[in-house]
């Protein structure tokens, strides 16, 4: 067995990056599997090392193998025999965030997760030093080793267990999906009428400065958060005919008021 | 008349804010009115400056009115007789984003709006210099007087009408407010683990940034855009206690994805 070769199983916007911090900060032996040769050849090739897109072709006995695919295909090949002869009782983790760590104990007795706290994107390779990454293992021994992988790419390494991981990717669903939605449907708005979109820009800007210092909850601004019915009833007004956001003002509004009442 | 008297009507956060702009960059010849004494002193002391809390005690004749004040206060006090003599056919503006501007009519022929597009706070007095200034006026010599002050304080200023400033502001409610509280949903959800808030702060400031690159709705991530069921349904039965949550959760996510699809 090379030492430290590190097998990920994936090669989407997760994979892609954490492949890239483990060949710089870790190993260059790598190996890149995915289910088309296509993407698994991307990824590869990008780091310099070999791939495969059929599972008989992963290598045996690697040090760490990292499945990092969407969190529905998790339990499918979780369930893979060919896999299991793979990895042969060697550490298996994954990186999703609503999956428990032990969907992967028929793989192997040595499992565990690793959940890099982040949005990615593969045109995009991010610093892991600040991104909080989340582990948690079947064992002393286990945890110890991601932890020691880990630290070499991050400064923030959290002990998580399945449960926490659950909220706190719920409360990223709300923080960074969502957010970016609410603004998504600022810019759709003002496309409408033909107005720059970058006249939103020092807006967001403070907005988010506001939120690194603060209790988002304490800082609340808005016609919602002052009950100011006459504004709500003018922007309800102006979404007469995108029934599915006058919900979504309504709904949001409706939870700022009470919240803050 | 002193050259360049401006009355603020209002003591808020926006008054506060437009206060101290006006002050540094324009004329020290500032009134501050407000409807009780405590708020118009409180404002009035720290700009050295002084201050009414009736109305008969503003000054005549001012350079410039402008009425800062809840948006659904602006109507009740564009009917009042007594400011409308004070007045006195000068120019008075307001700083709402949903009213239209002829809503000042009654109180004189100049009228016009003077819209900075920024969330603000008491606490915090903001540098003016990036914030957009979206002006609007009664006629040509009045937009200029605007254009003019606006220019002192912000170097971008824009020409928007009533009907474009009620989608900017609907906008910025989205833009601000909601992803605001799309952010202390997330706070609420890991305090109640015992999370700290600070492991979201790296994913935030990534958001942010994609956002200030990039059209948000193309660059939009997270289990409701790739249609992740699984997920979807984990997260609708953490959130099974708080029906409010789960109806945003739900709503939004069906909202991505059928925006991606």
């Amino acid at each position: 067995m090379p030492e430290n070769q590190i097998v990920i199983i994936g090669a989407g916007n997760v994979a892609t990056n954490l492949a890239f911090a483990l060949k710089k900060h870790l190993t260059d032996n790598i190996h890149i599997h995915s289910r088309t040769e296509k993407s698994a050849k991307q990824l590869a090739e990008k780091l310099h090392c070999p791939h495969s897109f059929k599972i008989e072709n992963i290598p045996e006995e690697a040090d760490l193998y990292i499945i990092s695919i969407r969190d529905d295909a998790i339990r499918k090949m979780s369930e893979s025999k060919v896999l299991k002869e793979k990895i042969d009782n060697n550490l298996v983790v994954h990186t999703a965030g609503s999956m428990p760590a032990n969907i992967l104990k028929p793989l192997s007795e040595n499992f565990g997760v690793f959940y890099p706290l982040q949005t990615f994107s593969k045109n995009k390779i991010l610093d892991f030093k600040n991104i909080p990454i989340c582990i948690e293992a079947s064992s002393g021994f286990n945890f110890g080793k991601l932890l020691k992988y880990a630290s070499q790419i991050s400064n923030d390494v959290r002990n998580i267990n399945s449960e926490q991981r659950k909220y706190i990717h719920l409360a990223a669903v709300f923080a960074n999906n969502f957010t970016n939605r609410m603004t998504g449907i600022a810019e759709e708005i003002l496309k409408e009428q033909n107005i720059d979109f970058d006249i939103l820009l020092p807006l967001l800007q403070e907005t988010f400065d506001k939120i690194k210092k603060e209790n988002p909850n304490k800082i609340q601004t808005g016609p919602a958060v002052r009950n100011d019915t006459k504004v709500l009833e003018i922007h309800l007004n102006l979404l007469e005919n995108k029934p599915d956001l006058q919900k979504i003002y309504s709904f949001v509004s409706k939870n700022i008021s009470e919240k803050a009442h």
